[in-house]
């Protein structure tokens, strides 16, 4: 088993309970999540020996959330004390028609975004591990993120380690001209990085790239620009999903996974959806599991698709199936009562 | 935007958690509503200023509908205080084949039908508005609230304001006889209305219409029925919708609006449902903004069948969109996180 | 062991979660209570098979009553189903110099007190039971309240069965010169009874009798005025409490018991309290078991203070305490955990 | 109606709040339960008078096991007290892909299956019922439970009362070799048996027949060894369903009875399921009431399916539906409010 | 009665259940509330027009704050919607010697403290009002907030209304030499207020008086302080309150006014407390109802102090008292039950 | 800081909601603790490295245990899966006179109760830390606790780790002639112990000593007896408490501490408790931190008695306090919120 860090910020999840709005209810339950959160804690019921590093206050919601990250089984060695906010999103699920909703609070303020590592916390990280996730959410927030997430980064490949980088683009973090602003940091990620997560929107939109043979279709697209990123970059794995919300409220999700010149992809999944969020930290996950473990490509997607699948179905943004449950999951339907 | 007032009763909903029944459960989460307070609550959230003219007891109970109500956005100066009791149901959803239950106490002791109000009151609340909404369900309980509402419904009328009927025939409440015993008052409040909710099964059981050309298929009966309709009791607008409850469990609502002698349709709505109480309330609260704004017919039957659309996918009896989240959902399937 | 009946109302109790409001809270926690299911319930954990006579409607809230009854440990077979609704009342609990709150819905139109039993129905039970409890909160309900309790109370005094009565003035449901208006019907009452709970208010209040003495004392005005009533009733046993609510929030409860023409008092108890209600119900539930079974008085009074007490120390109306439980307070100051 | 006992074991059940794990909550709703409480406590329903015979211990978690009894409508008469433990299990429920599971404690350290009941037990209860529902369950606790089944079996056979055996085989609790150690215990209650539930697995694993046809679909191995155990072992009525777990979630079922040489089947009912435990309870007590009352066995089936259909839609191991309830099923396709 | 604005920053208040920590527990009670906000709501429970000027974000967030204000019964017609955040706290209540802990996010970044009014509000805050409530609360925040709370002040008391404020100093907000920091903030306030809220402490430590007879008890400074603050400053009312935290937990309050050169004390009032935070206001508006009616100084701290003492009594930070409340509680002790 | 470890069961606490009994309640809330998880809980907040070695089952409580005392703080590198059972107790909580109740699962089918650790293991912890924690309630489970509790001290006492041993005597585990059953092994323990948690009790009763002056007060056979416990032992450091629970229903404490044939003696504490169970594991963990750092004797039982008065304001048996919770506890009466 290989021992993993992410780099990422806490995030406190708030929601309100059923399908009530924050107008109705007066309940919130909470949670501590983010992507590397939620990747790292996955990695651990995977059996790998797992680490955060990151930043929060010297407070009560500092202590929750720290006494909630080992709870998912994470290491805090790397987690600093500092600053004084956490940052928050509140959620109200929706229903049918009606579209669920986040609300956040000031991420810009937090201990994560204000408060620097010491600079000798790279070192001592990359020497605890065999490779670092990333995620283009933390390049989004602002020039302290982005110079920490690439020193760190920096250290770990030249000592050895692996980059991991989800590219994660969420337009509301960028704002304006969000794609431009963005490129020049996505770039120096990919060069950095050993596994990325990405699909063909992001060769588009972030990297701008063209389809030279006009197609317009997401797999004809994904099936030019993938090998593209990967030998312009040097990207040993390449790997993503395509999700489709079905009129039943249903998702159906494709996972694929590029190495070595060649896709390979999961069987679509079609099913009903619990709580969503997080779901891609879960696919992440399992491919590095599986490649970590040099297993095979196709076993790789197979594995990854069955933990995205499985995420979607427990509350919360951190997936929390064991290597048994999504073994179990590859060979299966629908769950009946195990007694 | 207008100002509008409904006249009606204030009830209190009691309703056991998730899907268990009374005699399961030990706890009931309780809020306030009403076929009038849904009307102007929606339309309060459509951006007019809207009152609710109705009478509760001067308790603990009476403070919490107070409350309730200011919270929902309604101007309560027309509520007044006295009388000893609230109106009660009791709701135990059903799930699949076990049906949903209602268990009402006994509302005709209730201050709303007990207390009358004072003559001036009338004038008063002629003055402060545009139109009035009343419905078939204040018209049921007792002669007190049938004289009540005829002689709002007539003050309103002389000073130009808007009469708004929602025929809402319930039998359980007119008992046997029901039909006949209500045909005198509902065509009383025919005469007055100017925009009326019903469809062909008011005009063939209540008004004791028949088919003359023997459609025995609800839309023919509609189509032949809801004119005549218009024509005898001159009322500019009529509109209603029929519900199909689908086999799996889904419903399907179609919306119409009849005015100036033409009949407009929105396309067929098929959607899950989470809580369907108030959705009628949704719909007539659709038509009364679009009319009263004086939008085409069209976009009025679709704004309509939005809001009870989106009723039917929040907790409660109140509808709690926003113009904005309806406008929204007229263009739109199923919905995604909005971050 | 004996055989015992109460016949009285069954109503539901909706309360507020902790200390808040109904204005605040949005949830009630429900149970089913009553005083003479209160002194039943407590009676079978004391040994006895006991029933309750009532009516209730023949819905959920009905079927919900029932079980609760049944859960309580009293046998249901005098409890017909008929009418049309349960007597409720909400509770909002005080703290400190803030009272609390209890608020009535309309309980004269409950099943109890509207549908008249069959004749025969007294008959069955008089032949069921060694001994019925009645309570002066059914005398205060209505006529047919009145004509059943004292036709039962006849026709099982009649049979050889003891007739129990608590006297139990409530000013609100007597109303103005409500003291006029209950005499008589106390006086039938106490002419028919065995075992009365009362203290010096009501000899002075209801049945209007004086001190010839001038006394002004609660204590002496018991002392002189409860030996003539006994005397003129022909009652054997008179039993009651005086509370003193302390400074400190803490009560002070003194139980007497008048026999054979003797008084015989528990020493004063002083403790915190949890939940009130129905602790006079477990003062008379615990005369009731020590008399029925020949306990000598003074037994009778400790062993009904300490119900009492205990009762003030238990969530809802209903007395919980086994006569184990009772047996060991007799004998403890403060409860330590038992392993 | 009939007097019915069921022998067996009352187990709590600690449930995890909606979909969450043990890991994630921290909280649990308790209930009451085991195949016999089910079977007794919906025959209750039906309009039988009904007891349970068990042992619970004399603490806290027996007395609410027993009030728990009591509110289900159960007679406690044949519940006794003593040893120490009550079984437990835990359930988490699965959404989807992720199956639902159950963690037993040391059922085996029960009060039920330590301390054995006094002889004159069983002939107490054998006066008392015209009939007894026993289950696998049971037979495959330890040597006590078994001698203490075919006792009571036998009396009440002896006494002319019908014995009901549900051979509800649970791989777990037979261990290894189950089937081969389970047979001679299945045969024993097979020939006490007038009414046995199964179907063809039971006959194939349990009782070690083969298809001399080579049929291998269920129906066609149903056909025929269904009538060779009925005539084998002189059983009036057998009965059992085929539930189908489909691609949506939703379940079929098809229950079937076979009766003086004849097979009767119900029409497949396709649903959504809330609760699915208890189902096969509920479908027993459907086929016993049919029975008992001599109705005619297609009515049987149809009630009987009715009856498991509606024990899906409820909360909790223990059907709720009244008689009223089944009949109005039969002839339903989806409910609707009831106001 | 009077119309009365206050102008201050609305909080969401999240509290964890009981007495657990954030890391204990994992739900949240959420409400809105904030020292205008109880003052004005307190004030409408009195029978005054109340109004709160504020700023809230244009989602559910500012939603929900909107929906509660309404609810509390004041009205938001100067509430504009701007900015991204609402400000919050997280409050773990204490116990006995463990210190209960309030956890803030960052106040400055919200709508109130980054989004100017239109300068056209204060006029017509001004013309809708008689009097508007400010506190040293949002002197505190930053630039904006204070020469927005200067501005209204300002123009109120140039149209003649009255200006009231709340010294409340709080240390965490000023930081270091935060006395010197607030100085001339507080003077100018201390210049245009015509009722002021504060005591000796405020004195000494924020306007740098000292006391020439050197006394050092609380009442010494007071009584000599405070006219010369009064006399210094031109404010025709100041008043404040004495508070001492006893051994046993209970709280003794001693409230005073200072009018026309003369002092007014209450009684001490000693109590239990359910939820302090806000007590401070409830005297505030307590004080404020009695000098905008008229009332003489003696009724004013009579019912202030009574008015605060209820405070303590109820959960959550705004009042929720009724005049009829505090006249009651002004002549009673502890509260029994009211039927 | 230290490295310290325990030895101990890990208990599943389940507990009704409120003062409400199992009969009552519906819910429980769910933790684990254990005297030994109590106590290194509490001393990785005060900052010292800890461990438990126990054994848990490889199932979901299994999980749920293992994710709670990671979220604890505590090293989980010496818990073992295997065995089937978790032990578990149900708590009601008493109020007043009534006394709360405990009530047990089998415990000694529990995973920890019958699964041997490798021996292995033993060096394994030996070499991992610096001391190791018994207690008295896992020397009275079985002949195998016994054994491995006996085994691991004696590898650490001849590692030069400290072996610290908590009487803490349980008559119910322990059975009829208990004390004598207890006593060689307790005599065992003590002879291999550095520091030892007991009090005269203990002497006098488990370890059949007799007070040679024939004191009977506590306090005087305290004096007299540990010093001889001390010298026959070899016992280094010898702590404890003395608990009087109040009329008043507070608890008054007293700290003592032996080391070097001197005692010192803490202020007695008296404080109202909100959850007492695990105090005493609270005062144990204060002495170790302190011992094992090397304060001073009268600082270490002041430290201590913090923690342990600290320790009853918090819900749940484990202890919550930071070092510096303790340290600000040291110098406090009763705690005000800290904004």
């Amino acid at each position: 088993m290989s021992r993993i860090a992410a780099f990422g910020e806490v995030m406190m999840r708030l929601e309100t309970p059923g399908y009530s709005t924050l107008s109705q209810s007066g309940s919130l339950a909470y949670s501590f999540s983010g992507s590397g959160v939620n990747v790292v804690s996955a990695l651990s019921r995977f059996g790998h020996e797992t680490y955060l590093a990151s930043t929060l206050p010297d407070n009560s919601l500092g202590d929750a959330a720290l006494s909630y990250l080992r709870k998912l089984g994470v290491q805090t060695t790397f987690v600093n004390r500092g600053g004084r906010y956490v940052g928050m999103y509140f959620l109200e699920r929706g229903f049918g028609i009606r579209p669920g909703k986040v609300t956040y609070t000031d991420r810009l303020g937090s201990s994560f975004n204000t408060v620097p590592h010491d600079p000798a916390d790279w070192e001592r990280i990359a020497d605890a591990v065999d490779a670092v996730h990333f995620c283009g959410i933390t390049l989004a927030m602002n020039e302290l993120a982005r110079t920490q997430i690439k020193r760190l980064a920096s250290v770990v490949k030249s000592r050895g380690g692996k980059v991991i980088f989800d590219c994660n683009y969420r337009p509301s973090l960028w704002g304006e001209d969000g794609h431009a602003r963005a490129k020049p940091h996505y770039r120096e990620m990919l060069e950095l990085a050993d596994i990325v997560f990405m699909n063909e929107k992001d060769a588009l939109l972030t990297l701008g790239m063209t389809s030279s043979s006009g197609a317009e279709d997401p797999l004809s697209q994904l099936l030019e620009l993938i090998p593209q990123v990967a030998k312009q970059y040097g990207i040993g794995t390449i790997a993503g999903t395509h999700r489709r919300v079905n009129a039943d409220n249903t998702h159906t999700l494709t996972g694929y996974l590029h190495a070595d010149g060649a896709f390979w992809f999961a069987q679509p999944s079609t099913f009903a959806v619990y709580d969503r969020v997080g779901a891609g930290d879960a696919y992440a996950s399992g491919i590095m599991h599986a490649c970590l473990r040099g297993d095979d490509p196709q076993y790789a997607v197979d594995y990854a698709t069955a933990a995205a699948v499985l995420a979607h179905t427990v509350h919360g943004d951190t997936p929390l199936a064991s290597e048994a449950d999504v073994v179990k999951a590859m060979s299966r339907k629908a769950g009946d009562i195990e007694r």
